[in-house]
């Protein structure tokens, strides 16, 4: 039997593998391996192989391990600041009066039209690093702050240089179907013939498009516009998800799933039919307890229903100026708990393996297994359930990502 | 005319000064001065006087300057963890279940008298870091979970300890009539009786309380017992402050502000009298949201008849493991405006202003202005809105505490 030669290994850990539906995958006293950057070992540290060698060995001091974090779902890649609405609306301010000003979110495409790729690039380095300093590894980009083909690029360009410039995975998301711009006011179908046919193939020929997005509601696009997006995401073999069922039952969930959709995001007012579709489909279901939070929201999902048709449910902070600035994945955790009622079994795989199934990242991350992408976190904590528990702490005492160590005990 | 020769200086910082009931006391472009911990000169930078001189001059780089944080309730000296609990509710144990395992503030009391001094310090020197890290400079915190003489000054004895080993002001509140101790089931009023006679006596002698508290509740002490707690802090000169109308009407702010109370804390259930009587006592309203959001709590306290009366706001984290396990004072002033619908300005004068005149420190702390403590916090943001905007952001990028410098620019 040949020795194995690793490149790392961490001892004195205990594991949390979220490698199966209904359990941490609790492995106390463990130890991982990590080979080329990937798992090459991991179990009970009883059970080490006589033989094992690796050129570095960390002693992990009782932490837990569980995989990096996942966002699934962020619109972190924005020019500009809101807080100013914020408070004008807090001081009585009302919102016809905040559009009136240039408020909304034309605001935000204002300042992101107008910001260059380096100032985009900085603001949003920002707050990807905050959720970077709570063990997230991998991260969502959508665009939709553009609105137009040359600022829609530019998000997502930025997305990318984040994905090279720091240590995270960004899968990015062309959402040019956000909304309206000022310039195609009234003229809803015009705009999504430019998303369509002008868009999207030049984002694609540029390489900057992992999934296609669209918001359908009311105050979005119709089911119908929202199809055509659909179509033409399909035509260059992209996958899609949708802001679905936030404010009103659209039956986005239901037509996501028939695309074979990685997500439908929201759900607030998601029908039971909507359920079964998704089910069917594997499509996953991301709830945003921060925007639900910020925006007083009192409907909740169907949680019961979701759970009972075996609907696969990640979370995420929603991150964006609007509607929910946050840029804290653990308090995600904690929202989902107090709000939603959720496990925090299920606040942890909806920001690990559930997660990673939204991104269509399964094979490679979220969760610890032999194989999957050295991506972990080790937490200062004594159990798993003190991540969803804990409120405004971030006990992110190491980062293993993509096999190399980035931060330890702080 | 003398040359003031100042300890430090810190210049190109925006001021919040927080000295009047109106506004932030915005002074842009300004500049602050220390000498001997005390802020000795403060104003816009073109009106430094001529003959200036500091030791240490500071570029506060385009930084807003406010009054370093105050956390003015808090329970953050305990033992143990709530984390299997706050697992076990959300996996459908019920809360008598919970009991009859020995959980609840019985856990949290049983962890607490087990635990030596040093273990919880440890313990709860994690918590005030995160505080700390934050621009909190000034921290209550009450006993509570020993309700015996024995654990009880052990902990008000680390409150103390925290204050010397770390460059925070503690204030220490003695809560001995915060729960009935197990080994007193069914004789409340012969547990107010040890704690008004022998327990208060023999911590004030040890020097260990700056305030006395009581919980003024159904499931706490009544009324009566209350007063009979007040008269006890009243003999030995010391001010009181209560946990009043936070699950039901006990009429306990009105007698808080009999007793000219510091503060009465909680409130959702406060009434107009209770209101008046705090206005005319000058009392102040300490607000939780942090409790109101991890109980779900849906009855709001009366904002608007609080400010109606000019009764001043303060608001605090409520750090405690049963019901607002939080280390946030950023997320607590975000969660007033999204909760409560306070404005971003109210919020920060309730963690400054306002949460010094709750510990009866307005004298020295809470804003900035000569004569005052120097101790404040610089922050990397646009305006002081984003303070109470951002969530799960820290952009505290300095701290200053009692005229020394502890942090800069992360
Ligand atoms: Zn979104
Ligand atoms: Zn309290």
């Amino acid at each position: 039997m040949q020795t194995p030669q690793w490149d790392s290994l961490w001892l004195n850990v205990h594991l949390a593998t979220m490698s199966d539906d209904a359990s941490y995958g609790e492995c106390r006293d463990g130890a991982i391996a990590v080979k080329d950057g990937v798992i090459a070992w991991l179990g009970s540290q009883s059970a080490l192989p006589h033989n094992h060698s690796a050129k570095h060995i960390y002693d992990g001091k009782g932490a837990w391990l569980t995989p990096g974090l996942i966002d699934c779902h962020t619109h972190i890649v924005y020019g500009g600041n809101r807080s100013n609405e914020f408070e004008d609306r807090l001081n009585g301010v009302s919102y016809e009066e905040i559009a009136k000003r240039g408020g909304g979110i034309v605001a935000t495409v204002t300042a992101t039209r107008a910001a260059s790729e380096a100032e985009l690039f900085t603001q949003s380095l920002v707050r990807v690093m905050r959720l970077l300093q709570e063990g997230v590894t991998t991260l969502e980009c959508k665009s939709g702050y553009g609105l137009d083909l040359a600022t829609e690029a530019k998000i997502l360009r930025v997305a990318r240089q984040l994905g090279q410039e720091l240590p995270v995975r960004i899968s990015t998301t062309f959402l040019g179907a956000h909304a309206v711009p000022p310039e195609y006011a009234g003229r809803a179908d015009a705009y999504i013939e430019l998303v369509c046919e002008q868009m999207l193939p030049a984002l694609v020929e540029e390489g900057l498009v992992d999934a296609v997005d669209a918001f359908c509601e009311k105050i979005g696009f119709s089911h119908a516009q929202t199809e055509r997006v659909f179509q033409a995401a399909k035509k260059h073999g992209l996958p899609v998800k949708l802001h679905a069922e936030q404010l009103s039952d659209q039956g986005g969930a239901a037509l996501t799933a028939r695309y074979q959709g990685l997500s439908a995001d929201h759900l607030e007012y998601l029908s039971d039919e909507g359920i079964a579709a998704m089910a069917e489909a594997g499509t996953v279901a991301v709830l945003l307890p921060g925007a639900y939070y910020f925006l007083r929201e009192t409907k909740l999902p169907p949680l019961a229903a979701l759970r009972a048709a075996a609907v696969p449910i990640a979370i995420s902070t929603d991150c964006n100026p609007g509607t929910s600035p946050m840029t804290s994945l653990l308090l995600v955790m904690n929202m989902a708990c107090t709000l939603f009622r959720m496990t925090p079994l299920e606040a942890l795989q909806g920001t690990t393996r559930n997660a990673a199934k939204a991104l269509g990242m399964s094979d490679k991350i979220g969760q610890l297994a032999v194989g999957m992408k050295a991506d972990f976190a080790l937490w200062d904590v004594d159990r798993p359930a003190d991540l969803s528990y804990a409120i405004g702490a971030n006990p992110c005492s190491g980062v293993v990502f993509d096999g190399r160590l980035l931060k330890i005990n702080g």
